[in-house]
């Protein structure tokens, strides 16, 4: 997904291995490499630096990295404008990582589990990651690391800190960086996802006046509420511009036409977004609008045109991409 | 909802306070009073506090308590058990809160924005609500407290180890009483509040023997998943069986009948429930599973019998009760 990233490194543990693998071929992911994880986080981190210190991996050589970052698969929502800010601030200070302001007051307990002190909260934050580091710190600090720390230990910039002088710079992180712990951090993903896929429509029309007619008015009227493209066929001809559109993994499209049975030009679009790899992840959505202009119009749809509109959006179902049909009356 | 807590003051800034009014008055909460907060929490706190002092409010005399617990609106799923062990452990100790483990490193900043030092995650907790104290003693701590502390603590647990050396018992609560903070977080208490629903459903039967086996089977199969509650409508003629359901929170019933028009015992269940006031709080599932057991009985149902269902789901919906049909053929 990020272009400037050049090998990532997925360390999972022994019995993952396998479903892991299957992941990476499914969905096609490139420069991905699966490393078997030890038993603490800190052994699983140190497992996959060791693959870019050997410079060689199952057959393919790697080049050892200037900057590396750490990242951990329950926090799924990363951008790539915090991962550019941890590796630039990384250059410059050797380390650093992404934070969060402390949702609730921080207390130290006593032995008999009661309250020792609390800590200010406004002077402590929440390390969150990603973290990057130039490789040869972070690598030293492993390296150097006891026993204790690679059982115990939970936090990288610490070892930063206490093996190689380094104070890890701090950048402030999005909300979404939140960590996917409890059953309803689930539910809470999953919301987060649908809106971001709701978040821009592709509106596609023919040439003809009254079909571009409409299609403005429908773009106008959604612009406000969300991200709008408007295509108009004639344009989609040469398909650079709706290859534009796909790879900016827009997820929801609306096709304005005159036309009976529209399933020509439909199954071009859905053949270029079969290509496209961009169903793979997430449903797609396709809202096939009908514009019956004709004057004498009731009503109805012919039971043909339903139910060749029904077979094709089964067809397409198979895909990962939704159907919907839409008749309206315009006088 | 809890009976051994006498007073329940809420308190909500100026604008909020009508809108409050009106959500106590339509639910029909007993035993809560509206106060006006203050700008920061600790000034809110210290509001609702002095209701309390001050033994009166708008009229009504009030008793001092012994105890009181401090919660906020944010953390809505706070259950008995929890509120009972804070406030037995502030009986004990003065003072007492709830604490859950810390899900990421906390870390000190610098001046500059770089890492001061990590703290060791297993020695520190993160603070929650509920939390519970002697009255005597938070009310003299607020009463001792600077306005800096009321402008910018947070942490009630601190005012009263400062101001009354009370070393508050730490109380390991449930993962539910996380901080409702994002809009993430509300798609998480919305599958929260539905999985809590879906946990009890309630099989009501006649005392015919096929429906009342049908119903057996039923609870049986249905006892590995969920808890299930078997009422036969002889039981229920009287009520009281129904009633300690619905006090326990049903929000799923299954009627199970071989009447054609079972309407008249289901108009029963309906007013039993629009008056408990469960309905008012969420959906109540209603469904009613017509056994066919006649022996030449055909996969169909007539227009008639369709119509009236529909009907009579249509007028239930308004009061908050979704009622779905079943018709089975049991030979």
């Amino acid at each position: 997904r990020i272009s400037w990233i050049s090998d990532i490194i997925v360390v999972v543990s022994s019995e993952n291995i396998k479903t892991m693998k299957t992941i990476i071929e499914k969905y096609g992911h490139k420069r991905v490499m699966v490393v078997e994880g030890g038993i603490t986080r800190h052994r699983s981190i140190f497992n996959g630096l060791k693959v870019f210190a050997e410079k060689e991996f199952s057959g393919h050589l790697l080049q050892k990295p200037e900057v590396v970052i750490i990242h951990d698969a329950v926090r799924p929502f990363v951008e790539e404008d915090i991962l550019s800010k941890v590796v630039m601030a990384a250059k410059e200070h050797g380390a650093a990582g992404a934070i969060r302001p402390l949702v609730s007051t921080v207390i130290a307990s006593t032995a008999d589990g009661c309250l020792d002190h609390s800590l200010e909260r406004a002077r402590y934050r929440a390390s969150e990651m990603p973290q990057a580091f130039l490789f040869d710190i972070i690598y030293e600090a492993y390296q150097q690391c006891t026993d204790y720390d690679l059982d115990y230990g939970t936090e990288c910039l610490h070892l930063a800190l206490k093996y190689c002088k380094t104070n890890a710079k701090l950048v402030e992180g999005t909300a979404d960086l939140w960590k996917v712990t409890y059953k309803r951090d689930l539910y809470a993903a999953e919301s987060i996802i649908k809106e971001n896929l709701s978040q821009e429509v592709c509106v596609i029309t023919d040439a003809k006046e009254t079909v571009a007619q409409v299609g403005f008015l429908l773009s106008e009227s959604l612009k406000s509420q969300i991200k709008v493209e408007a295509v108009s066929t004639s344009q989609s001809k040469n398909d650079s511009c709706l290859q534009n559109i796909l790879s900016g993994q827009c997820y929801n499209f609306i096709c304005v036409n005159d036309k009976k049975c529209p399933f020509q030009e439909t199954q071009q679009l859905v053949d270029v977004l079969e290509k496209s790899d961009v169903p793979l992840l997430y449903p797609v959505i396709l809202i096939l609008v009908r514009l019956d202009i004709s004057e004498n119009n009731s009503f109805s749809i012919g039971m043909e045109e339903l139910t060749s509109i029904k077979k094709f959006a089964r067809e397409t179902k198979k895909k990962n991409i939704l159907v919907y049909g839409l008749l309206i009356q315009y006088k």
